[in-house]
């Protein structure tokens, strides 16, 4: 017989990411509680996560090259490997054999077996010939953004310094690369749409986005929102947006505008740019409600106190809610009916019904930045 | 320090409806195994499945009115009652507080705790005034069917005789319920849109469908594909279509034509039939993999033991297996890798991977027929 104090489900839990200290919290959504703090994870500033497919194991990629499997169910970290020295973000293979790594030092890919973190691969990017070589005689490589997964066993991802974008096939027993050159200048950060078909990179250097369809790659990458960008109008940007927090519902993309107190929305049969909410800072997360009802945006600082709430489909505001200093990141529970919002400088989480935008609990939480849930364990594209 | 052994995650588990003995088998669908069978399940034809919002129970609806709680860290039956004399199916609310069952006898539906199984909420059908009442004096009312869950803590549901659609909202300190009557005659069955906002109804007695939009509930229902149904043509029907089987991609729902050997391509904007594809028999099930790439369909008796996947965007056919006899149902993994199907008369489950469309494995399993995986616990509208 199983003592019933060991038992814990997986599917309502979450990783909380407490920047400062370098810890996490390991929390359960369906009673709005922290269950466990872990400590030792390095570097957690822009950390990210994914989950392993039984939602079990936490991947916490650290911004110094870290990257730690926790244990949900035991509380501790499982293991944990320094793989570069910078690095940027990760992702799971489609069935949740494979982590991937995207690194800025050294410049690459690196692909780790989910279960034992044993290096699989390892996918250096273009040497940029034009920049003096390490100081160990090593060549420069470009920096690695945007890493997502893809359906068919696949990794995507975007060569910042470089201007490509590089898909790695793992399917069969030797991986195959396919490069995308000359796609746009300085892609900064990517998203794949929820389905896994597209594949669309910011660019840093000029305006527009640069977007592969990856159900048609032979037809290679495509430009769209040609004017979307810093344009001319140089406004000072105090935060490029998070592409991750791009908002697609059934008709529509909304996009946070660069630099700009602006939401565009696209729609998504033409690509084409077909309204702009006008919002109350410079939009950092874009997020729609798994039921896509609608829209919740976060802003940059000095506006970062506000959070504000859109319907899809009349584009008006709904409400606008002041959960106080530094309104990092949100995360929806999984259908939808709350969401958990990071407010670092108040070192608390605040969460909200969604239907009536309430303040239903909080929890505090050391600087905490990034909220994840297990249920992503179960999604394409992140 | 926790045991080892008694370690399990509930996000890569699932349950296989062995009907005719009555059991189940939870299963773990990353490394293709049974953990255990659990015997004392009823009537299980018919039988379908909904999961508590950490992945830890089963709510399993019977044929027979019963309601039983399977926890599937323990491999034991946590709970079960009768709740009516005939049962169809069920739903667990966006919060999962709330399991809801539609009953045939009597008609109506109930609406539990899903921690307790305590009655909380009892909704009769509509009394059928021309019918002579039950032996024990009590009015006979509709049957109820197409019983799912929908955003903002509602159930939404169809009466088959009094031709109505119902939607109960659970969000408020009182249920508050809306009756849309006169939608079509006879609707039989439901599905809803993955978001949530569609909630669409087969039709028996009538050609067409009915479809109300959730977002818009004043504008009542209106009748789409007003050509979909038996027509003139009065070709034996050897079974109703499944609706829940309804694919959606972005652009299109791909909708088993009734009684004909046929799948008809609906575009989402206009609701209008633009394409048929012409399958092998009946089509009972139409199931888009989770990244939309391709169509698979089983069919109805005699050409059940076969199955075809289509292409969604060329409509081409890409395969044609035969599995053997009696495929009942199919069920993917959460990001789509795979594939398990019930094959119900050689006594197995087939898995296969969905790109190549081949056979990993195969399971034992007794007159198998629904396959649920816990993944549903974060999806609208099952």
């Amino acid at each position: 017989m199983m003592p019933s104090k060991y038992l814990r489900a997986t599917g309502d839990l979450g990783v909380l990411i407490e920047r400062a200290t370098g810890q996490v919290k390991i929390v359960n959504h369906s009673n709005n509680t922290a269950l466990s703090e872990i400590d030792g994870l390095g570097d957690l500033s822009h950390a990210s996560i994914v989950f392993s497919r039984d939602e079990r194991y936490a991947y916490v990629f650290g911004r110094d090259g870290g990257l730690t499997k926790v244990d949900l169910l035991t509380d501790k970290i499982a293991k944990r490997v320094i793989q570069s020295g910078n690095s940027i973000g990760g992702a799971i293979s489609q069935d949740g054999k494979l982590v991937a790594v995207s690194n800025y030092t050294p410049g690459g890919v690196k692909i780790f077996n989910s279960e034992t973190l044993e290096l699989v691969a390892e996918i250096p990017a273009s040497v940029l010939t034009a920049k003096p070589k390490n100081k160990d005689g090593s060549p420069v490589r470009s920096k690695v953004v945007g890493l997502v997964d893809a359906p068919g066993h696949k990794f995507v991802f975007s060569l910042f310094d470089s201007h490509e974008i590089w898909v790695a096939d793992m399917s069969g027993p030797e991986l195959k690369l396919t490069k995308h050159e000359d796609i746009g200048l300085f892609p900064y950060d990517a998203l794949m749409s929820p389905d896994g078909r597209y594949y669309i990179a910011g660019l840093f250097g000029e305006d527009g986005m640069a977007m592969l369809d990856l159900w048609h790659p032979e037809k290679g990458v495509s430009r769209i929102l040609k004017d979307y960008g810093k344009g001319d109008k140089k406004l000072p940007v105090y935060k490029m947006p998070h592409l991750e927090g791009w908002a697609m519902t059934q008709d529509f993309a909304f996009v946070p505008a660069v630099g700009q107190h602006k939401v565009l929305v696209v729609d998504l049969k033409t690509w084409q740019q077909v309204a702009e909410i006008d919002v109350h800072g410079q939009p950092i997360f874009v997020m729609a409600q798994p039921d896509n009802r609608q829209i919740w945006v976060n802003f940059a600082y000095p506006l970062n106190d506000t959070i504000e709430v859109y319907n899809t489909e009349t584009f008006e505001q709904v409400k606008s809610l002041k959960p106080g200093p530094a309104v990092l990141h949100m995360e929806f529970t999984p259908r939808g009916e709350n969401v958990w919002m990071s407010v670092r400088d108040n070192n608390e989480v605040q969460i909200y019904d969604t239907q009536t935008q309430e303040l239903l609990s909080t929890m505090k939480a050391k600087s905490p930045s990034g909220i994840f849930f297990t249920s992503r364990a179960h999604q394409i594209g992140l």
